[in-house]
């Protein structure tokens, strides 16, 4: 990757010690972060990454939206700070400075593989929790786990490496998230339960107590999960049904 | 209208720079937002109108009810302050001083007309936010907003004038919710979806993310929504299935 | 009950003025609450009291949990707080010279029981109110109340004696919650509604406004209910059915 030259001057100008660059370009995602994580003073945001090797087209003219505020990244840039384009950032942002990251992809493959990806190559993977997120007494917090607003995560659970958990989500007392989870807003889990590695539970969900999610799976929006669910499957509805395998 | 002699002394002797008058009398919503606006110190709360040209008879001992306390009003007085009953209440007001009013009244064209006569006859339209709402950056509030007890605006999300958002309902990031529409409690809404004008989604229901609702469309209570919805519907159930055409 | 001299001279040692014995062992519940309680500086947690006459043989290693830590009562201790085993646990408490309690214990009728003795015996009732949970003016807190995190009690809403409100459940305005009732997490109610004494509201459930639910009644996870529940019922599903007796 060559970085051109604007680029190497805005980041030549910024790094800090506690200089992050966010992987990930999503304006609900990295965009929604990047909003608060900054302010909170801990952390400076020094650039994106696109971690592909080809800058992004986006073409907003097609995109059906209502909200007058929509950050889309350009070739070079997303929300006014640079944007680096390249499947192997780290010797870059290596050499700028940046020792730390935050992993933000939707993909939860791919953001696994980010997250080995920056360990590998020694990046300190930081935390985003936000202010009003609620950790209780005990609980377990890896690494690159991200708790969006009023997230709350009870007494004595623990969330794995790569999950997200999004706005009012709540994780109970001794409930487990495995790692690269996405727990959508507005999700209910009563106590003791487990969400298996790359599952996804979405908007609004609510599971009972004691149950097990596997690996691999998604829970639809607005779900009511009674039952255990497998691994590689879909489960939607009230109570929960599988409808697909994958 | 003539105020009589009472009301005339109780509002003589009140009326400040920072005094509201609340347009609607329901313990729910007018008497509930009273509860805790005049305790904030921002504004004094001059009286509520009734904005109709009788005044209210309510028979409370028809009214089945477990809460031992409960504010209905009497012919010229709400939660003890003066209740003005008048269709054209600006003169009156005017003539008190008064020149901030919040709309609260329930139904929503009722409200859209009357904070319609508001802006006509040059009153400021004020918003309500309780202290434990969360506006989160680059929301967009717009005028005659209530946002009762934790109620959650999302990243760049917007909420137009005439619209309530009750407690703890999450609207998240890039939502955008029309002119003189409620949401009522516990509701979660995921990002871009977009709620019309005149629409109201009731108690605990779930909006999957991008989804958009029409204009004048009614969501049932608990109702799971994962489809766009035309305008002038009902829609209940999970997942959400019109059931009336209006 | 005797009390052995270890427990002896670790109640000796630590009884003050603001003593609580908490009555329940279960980690969910009792330890949960005593995971906060403490920290909150008002009370300090003399004893845990199992409240038979059998010290508790719990076999962990038949019990399938992913969470790493999780509190189990040996024979005379919880969470390194001494454990009294005693269906007539007055005398011993007086004795040492606790004179409040809280009664967590799960199951409803026996909760109600535990709190008829304490209080035919002259003990004092405290409150658990979790620093984030949310009660609103004029709402009327009975005693032996349990508030966990960010549970919200709205305007003029009332929870009687022995009821716990679990973490985020949401109890709007005018809402009234009977005796001995268990809301568990993330329920919503909407205004108005009133649960009878001994019913269970399970996780995630959402109930219309001005909903009458009866005496004994059990609501499932994730239901929602838009018509009056009888005594004696479980009901479960959107929207709820009745499926037993009982």
């Amino acid at each position: 990757m060559v970085l051109d030259r604007k680029l190497k001057t805005l980041l030549n100008m910024k790094v800090q010690e506690n200089s992050v660059a966010i992987v990930g370009w999503e304006e609900g995602s990295a965009g929604q972060i990047h909003s608060w994580l900054e302010k909170m003073g801990i952390y400076h945001i020094a650039c994106f990454v696109n971690p592909t090797d080809k800058a992004l087209r986006i073409d907003n003219r097609k995109i059906r939206r209502e909200a007058s505020q929509f950050s889309y990244p350009t070739k070079n840039s997303f929300k006014d700070k640079p944007l680096l384009n390249s499947s192997k950032w780290a010797p870059s942002l290596k050499e700028y400075g940046i020792k730390k990251v935050l992993i933000t992809t939707d993909d939860l493959h791919h953001r696994f593989k980010q997250i080995h990806y920056a360990d590998e190559n020694d990046f300190e993977l930081i935390n985003a929790v936000h202010p009003t997120a609620l950790v209780m007494e005990d609980a377990i917090i890896k690494k690159n786990v991200i708790l969006n607003a009023r997230a709350f995560v009870g007494y004595r659970a623990e969330v794995f490496s790569g999950s997200i958990i999004d706005s009012g989500s709540q994780i109970d007392h001794h409930c487990v998230i495995k790692y690269c989870v996405t727990i959508d807003p507005g999700v209910v889990m009563a106590g003791n339960v487990t969400i298996g590695d790359f599952s996804t539970v979405h908007t609004g969900s609510v599971i009972k107590n004691r149950i097990q999610i596997g690996n691999n799976s998604i829970i639809g929006a607005g779900s009511v999960i009674v039952e255990d669910v497998p691994n590689n499957v879909t489960v939607v509805g009230v109570p929960g049904k599988i409808i697909r395998h994958h």
